[in-house]
Parts: structure tokens; sequence; C-alpha cells
């Protein structure tokens, strides 16, 4: 157990962005919403996998729906309160852990800020090592575990209760329910014991974002930034440039589009083009295929190498396109038929994204 | 307390279906459903309201979402069983009685089947005295009865229960659900205890249904058919004629449209057009208005006087337009806010249809 106070807070929000893969959420709103916790009701508690009784009740939390909309609209004072109380009714049981859904600026700072409300200690763990577009992506769903049921709150002060027939259906309904009620709303769901969570979970994602957001933050003093940053995450360079068309829509609760880059240093002349549901879902330089999901590809500030989110591109900015590989748990064939490409509508199968760089070392 | 048989079934239904002001579905459909039922598990428990303990739990129980999608979906054969399981689990006890949500094909068909199959007794009343198009619109509404906890439940398995920040939210995010759903769904809602429930609900209305049934049926035998249909039924004849023009689509979960009607016999050369949302909003003759919510408009076959709900409009077939005053409940400024013409979007003051009548006679 360790206590997550301000300091940890802002590298844990940092680092989940760069594992966000241009989703999860501004860091910025989901941290400020952390801090304010912190601030009113101390630091939030954190335990290793390892700590949990195997018949933990063990409950994810985290936010659905358009991170637009969420930098719009901010989150409801209630929620986590709401969210307690529902979550006790179903079980008839207090709750022993909070468990973050997906790494990403928001939804990563969702279970810290639960904990340091509550008292209720949070997993270093996630249900992802990422952060996807919807919400039956998740590992644990891998071993059996169900979205249902799912509890829904909003800021208008509106409970759902989903009991579905498949986690399928609980993307669908809770989905429409968040568009119907403006956009954006908390959950909590694939509650699951502590037995399931150590082996299904994505176990210490809580210490590596926090590692990511030191490294984030130390590279801009580095002699070689861009070196350190790419040597020390572990990422691959996939490209570096100026941004020169963003396309965006928001769509069915999600943010669609496609981000163009200019090359730029051994880029250029070159040009690379990212399409995103929330996440980048797929990078290409030309023609040629770079990264697909669920691989993460981030796109980081050139100068400070800050994650930029699919909602904060913008036309001239400089950035580097980093790959992430993602956790064994996607790359197996019940993974991909839950994230790989083909889910998403892309016309390719997957391919590693280490392999897909080892092929063009060999060209 | 006395027995709902096939036979009392069948006139239930036909009356309802007049009540159902061209909304409530198709009771032909309706119908199928509840006589399966008395097949099946013996006849349907009808009640009066004054038999009800102050402290009963009486459960509304009904189908949302677009008639003409139940047309082709029919009805979940788990529905009734999978919301009895939720709202004993909700309630923490066994339901004291179902109650109709709306008189209309269906939903008139529904409280039957449902006592049919559990046993349980439903009252004789509903919750609107003729149907409309949203669930908010409920007399027990006006006495303060909220629709959460709502339970909903599909043919697919899936369960849901809202409890909302008021009845409209409930409204929203139900149907958002419906839409998502296909289109139709089993609901419990706007549950109450006996007490408010013989105080706000629409007494009598399950043997008002009957006997209107068994005059449709009887009138065709009549010297003066229509004569008999009008004076018994205590409908004032707005028009006569052939439908010339339907215009009509399936949006947000409702039917949406219009009707027009050429005049036959004494309404010769002149037009009638009938607007609606599930349920006949306004007639006009002409420019002239000549009912609107919550006054009840239906048309009725010119030979056989059948109901013809909105979704079995025809170009050809000869109807007569037929207007029933509403409950006095809805004649109120409370009411009226709540399923008054404005309230619908159309630009007029309400006027209740017998007051137009009277006017239009000292013209």
């Amino acid at each position: 157990m360790r206590w997550i106070g301000l300091e940890e807070l802002e590298d844990i929000a940092l680092g989940a962005s760069l594992l966000g893969a241009g989703g999860g959420g501004d860091p910025y709103i989901g941290k400020l919403m952390a801090v304010s916790a912190v601030r009113a009701c101390g630091p939030a508690r954190l335990i290793r996998a390892e700590e949990l009784a195997d018949d933990a009740l063990v409950v994810p939390i985290g936010m659905m729906g358009a991170p637009t909309v969420l930098a719009e609209k901010g989150i409801g004072s209630r929620d986590i309160e709401d969210l307690h109380e529902m979550v006790r009714e179903l079980y008839g049981r207090e709750i022993d852990a909070f468990l973050c859904t997906e790494a990403g600026g928001v939804n990563s700072m969702m279970p810290l800020t639960a904990s340091a409300r509550t008292g209720i200690p949070l997993v270093d763990a996630d249900g992802m090592g990422r952060a996807f577009p919807e919400l039956q992506m998740e590992t644990m769903a891998l071993g059996g575990v169900t979205a249902s049921p799912c509890a829904l709150v909003d800021e208008k002060g509106n409970r759902v209760v989903f009991r579905t027939a498949d986690n399928h259906w609980t993307e669908r309904l809770a989905r429409a329910v968040t568009v119907e009620s403006g956009g954006n709303v908390s959950t909590c769901m694939y509650m699951m014991d502590g037995r399931t969570c150590k082996r299904y979970a994505v176990l210490g994602t809580m210490s590596r974002c926090q590692e990511l957001g030191r490294i984030i933050r130390a590279a801009k003093n580095e002699a070689d930034p861009a070196g350190y940053f790419f040597r020390e995450t572990g990422a691959f360079p996939l490209f570096a440039g100026k941004i020169s068309d963003v396309e965006r829509t928001v769509q069915g609760g999600f943010n669609r589009g496609a981000v163009t880059i200019a090359g730029m240093g051994d880029c250029q002349g070159q040009t690379a083009r990212v399409v995103f549901q929330n996440e980048n879902l797929a990078a290409w330089r030309g023609e040629e295929l770079l990264a697909t999901v669920p691989d993460l590809i981030t796109l980081v500030d050139s100068a400070t190498f800050l994650p930029v989110t699919t909602d904060r591109l913008k036309y001239g900015k400089r950035v580097l396109v980093a790959g992430l590989p993602c956790n064994p748990l996607w790359r197996t064939p019940e993974g991909l038929a839950l994230v790989g490409p083909r889910y998403f509508g892309l016309d390719c199968d997957y391919v590693p994204l280490e392999e897909r760089a080892r092929r063009r070392d060999h060209v």
C-alpha cells in the first residue's frame, strides 16, 4: 500500500495520457477532479493486486462518452457518491477496492478521485493497459467477467442499472443513455472478485503511468530529449512532423476523425495519417501501415513530449508519433476479436508494431 | 373481483382501441398475447380499486415504443416474468396488483397477460383514460407519483432500471434505450400504493373498455349503426369520409405523421386532416380545429366501427372521425401542461371538444 498525493497524481495523469493513445480524455480535466478530491479529503490509497483478498469486491469506475463533451460539461459532483451507493445496494456489501477501467487522462483519475473521496483503496492495475473507445474492451472480459450489472449516473441525478444479454448490449444501451444524457456519464461495471482481478486485470498500470509521467517531465531537460523519451518509455518512433489537417466529428457519443501530419526532419517530404475513434486506431506513412489497434499510437508534442489527445489536435502543432506494444492479452485470438483492426472497420490484419518496424528496417 | 376470460378479452381489446385514440398499438397483436396467456394459464383476475389495501403495491405494466415495430417484432416471451422478478427485487415484496398504463390495443392487454401468467390481479383502472405517446403522461404523475424506479426489459434478455431526476428524464433515457434495443420494450413504472391508485388512477377503465367493445360489436346490426355507435359510446361525430393521403415516418421511437380525409355524405366537398404522434393529436375540417389533445380523436371504419390505429391507416379506407372528452384530470392547468396541445408543438390553446362542437352549432 502506498499513498497517492498531489505530486504522484501529476505524474500518473501525464503518463496515463501517453497510454491513453490519443483518448482517455484530457489529462488536465481529469487531474482537476482528482486534485480537488485529494485537497478536500486527503491522498488516495494505492494497493497492489496481491494485497486483495480472493473474495474482495473490486469495482472498476470510469467515465463514458466523448472527451470533447467532458471538457465543456465537467463531471457531476455527486457522481462518485451516487455510484458508491448504487454498487453497495447492488451487492449488499461494501466495495473493497476501485479499479481503473482504462489508462487515460480522465479515466486514470476516476479511481484516484473515488479513493480519496471514499477512503476505499484502488488497485495498481487497469482493465486495458491503455484506453479504448468501447466499454466491452476490457481484459477482464477475456476472463469471462461481464459488464453487468452496470451502474451509470449523470450530473443531473439520473441513475441507471443495466443487466444485459451480453457485454456488447451493455455498450449499446449505456451508449444510447450517454448520448441522450448529454454525452458524458460516470459508470461502474465489470465488477469482479479479487482472484479474477489478480489474474485478468493489467497489473501495475498506475505505477507504470507514474513512471511514464516522470520520464515525460524529465525528457526536455536531457541532452537528446527525443532519444531519452523513446529509450526510457520503450516507445517506437513512428513519425515526426507538423499537423497539416484535422477532420473531426462527434458521432454516436464518440470523437471520430483523422489527422494528417506533414513530415519534418527525417520524415521531410513524407505524409502520415492517423485515424481515431476517441483513441488513435491506425497510423500510415504514405500508403504504408505503421501500427494499428490494439497497439498504442500516441502523438506527443515535439518539444514538451506532452501527449496530444485527439480532442486537442491543432493545425500547425509539431508532433512525434509514438507507438507502444499492447498488453499480450490483446494479441490472443480472443483479444483481437474484441479490439483488433477489423473490429474497428479497418481492412487489414493485425501485425505487432515491433514486427512492422523490423520489416521496415529490413527493406 | 371478477374473472376475465377469452370473451371479455375480445371486448376489452376492441374498446381499448377506441380509447387508444389511434395509438396504443394494434388490438389484434395485443389480443394474441393475452389470449395465449389465458389459454395457457387460465383467466385474469380483475379487481376494483376499492378492493386494494391502502398499502398495496400497485404496478403499472406496459409496452413502450413504436406500434409499427411491435407488429413486426412481437413481444418477448420472458418479458413479464423478467419484470415480475425485477419489481420484486426492487421492493423486496410481492406485487399486489398490476395496473394498465394506458387504455390502448396493446397496453390494455399487458396487465391482463401479466395477471393470467402470474395469478396476481389487475386493477379496473388505467393511468391515462386513453393512450398517449410519452410515458410521463400518467394521471398518477399529477398526484406526485414518479416514474422512478422504472424497470425495462427487452426480448433479448436485457434488463434496465432507471431512477431519474424527474419523469421527463425517465421518458428520455428509456426512449433512447427503446430505440437502441430495436424499437419496442416492456416496462413497469409509476409504481404506487393502493391509496394513491384509488385517488389518481382513472378508475373503471377496463370495464369501460369492455362496454365500448360490446357497443362496437353490436353497432353494425342496428337499424341506424352510426347513430347507435355515437349515442351509446358518447362520442362526438367529427367527420366522415375516405382516406385520401397518409404521411408517415418512424422518428425517435414514435410513429409520426398526418392523414387527410376527403369528406363523404354530410361532409361531401370538405377535407379533414388529423396529425398524430402514435396517437391522434388534433383534427381539422378545412381550417377549423375540431378537437385536440388531451381529448380523444379516433378514426373508426365506417362499416364495422372498428377503430383504425395510426399504423393501419390506408388510402381509400372509409372512416368516421369520433371525438371523446378526456378525463377531467387532464383539463386542469397541471394536466394541460403535461398533455395539452402546446406540449405537442401545436400552436393553439385547449378548448374542450364539446365546447368546440357547441360553438359550431351556434354559427
